[in-house]
């Protein structure tokens, strides 16, 4: 008999290439599915809600693990971390029915970008954030990213070579705070293209410096042409937050 | 001629045994002079204000350099940023004159200390920070932190075997926060004992745990017997923020 159990899995990326299990490299799932198959046996499945990119951390990934041993939401955590590296950790199990499916539902997701600001990178922030030392303008990136909220087609705001047809997405709010010399972008949304939050926040970067018009985003949107967006910013300064199901309080 | 540089440095410990120069171990004062030589030649010298422990981190330590080639205060960190691993930094340098010693002046040091309270410790935490599973209050720890500022023989929080004679030390303030699961101790005082930092904390631990009495602390100076304290806290979770001396406006 198979139990479903929807987990939250929080990791840091720096040492993995990224979540998508691959023939010889190390992966957040592949490293999952070894301690998972120790406490669920061989015939164990693992099903992430977002493949995150190499480098690129979650505080709240979503995993749909199917195995035939019933374990309590105390109990799968507790069994899982034992055999888990201290860099990827179950935050949270519950149970759920087979018809949850981490991806085919409707969902928001939320993804946090920092950006060390300054002239050096402060070692404690140098895996989580990616270093910025150009002036930057919180309120010009505001007022930009305003532009960007609401449903629109993102097309210049994909990676090129992206094999999604549709490209039209809904971002529900982007909020930028600013603590220590630390700006922290976070941005949620229906779905993001492939590079999306990281083609955003370095389009925003050239904003907040001046090099980059602030009233330009509609006419980036309009244009749909990725040459026109600025700089992918770097992986290690990606978080996924959270993810959000339509038919949950959280 | 030589010039003298009062350096603000910051590192993440994790990977050293701690400051100060030892044989066939990589410490960060080691790591550093390697730095420095290559920048200011073989007759370089560097004096650390703290000699912080194995797997500490500093926001804040400061070194003084006494080398024969003058830089400017902007010149000087990216010179040496260039040759220093990504875990120490150089976040700023002022040119003193020959009578600034880094420990034998009138100062007050801070120190930060992480302790992340949960079920799980947070991978993106897990570094600089100690886990603490156990339920804690914020309230009894900040009342019982109270009655350890001021002036006291602190000799019951000072490692056994320490050699110092003299075990009064004032410290200024103790302040507490909570913030997503994680409690911070910011303890600011003229100078302290070895390990009494991580035996202060790991005391209040015991009364925020509800262990110990939240009206002990007075008598547990009294008693000056290490024995009487709580366990030493991990060394990862402990950050030298700042050092003040006397005759400066910061």
């Amino acid at each position: 008999m198979s139990f479903y159990y929807k987990l939250t899995v929080a990791y840091e990326g720096t040492h993995y290439c990224g979540w998508q299990v691959q023939d010889n490299a190390k992966t957040i799932q592949g490293v999952m599915m070894v301690a998972a198959k120790k406490v669920f046996g061989d015939s164990v499945t693992l099903t992430g809600a977002s493949r995150t990119d190499s480098g690129v951390h979650a505080d709240g990934q979503v995993v749909l693990l199917v195995g035939e041993r019933k374990l309590s939401d105390y109990g799968l955590p507790r069994a899982l971390n034992k055999v888990l590296p201290d860099d990827i950790v179950v935050v949270k199990s519950e149970q759920v029915d087979e018809t949850f499916h981490p991806r085919y539902q409707d969902l928001s997701k939320t993804y946090l970008y920092s950006v060390c600001n300054g002239p050096f990178h402060l070692p404690k922030y140098r895996h989580f954030s990616m270093h910025f030392r150009h002036k930057l303008s919180l309120e010009l990136m505001e007022e930009a990213a305003k532009d960007l909220i609401g449903t629109h087609d993102f097309k210049s705001f994909a990676s090129i070579g992206t094999t999604v047809e549709d490209t039209v997405r809904t971002i529900y709010d982007i909020k930028i705070t600013l603590s220590d010399s630390m700006y922290v972008f976070s941005i949620t949304g229906n779905g993001f293209l492939y590079n999306m939050v990281r083609i955003i926040v370095g389009t925003l970067l050239e904003v907040g410096n001046g090099r980059r018009d602030v009233h330009s985003m509609p006419a980036l949107l309009e244009s749909k042409d990725r040459n026109c967006a600025g700089k992918t910013a770097l992986a290690k300064g990606l978080t996924l937050k959270s993810i959000q199901y339509a038919n949950e309080g959280d």
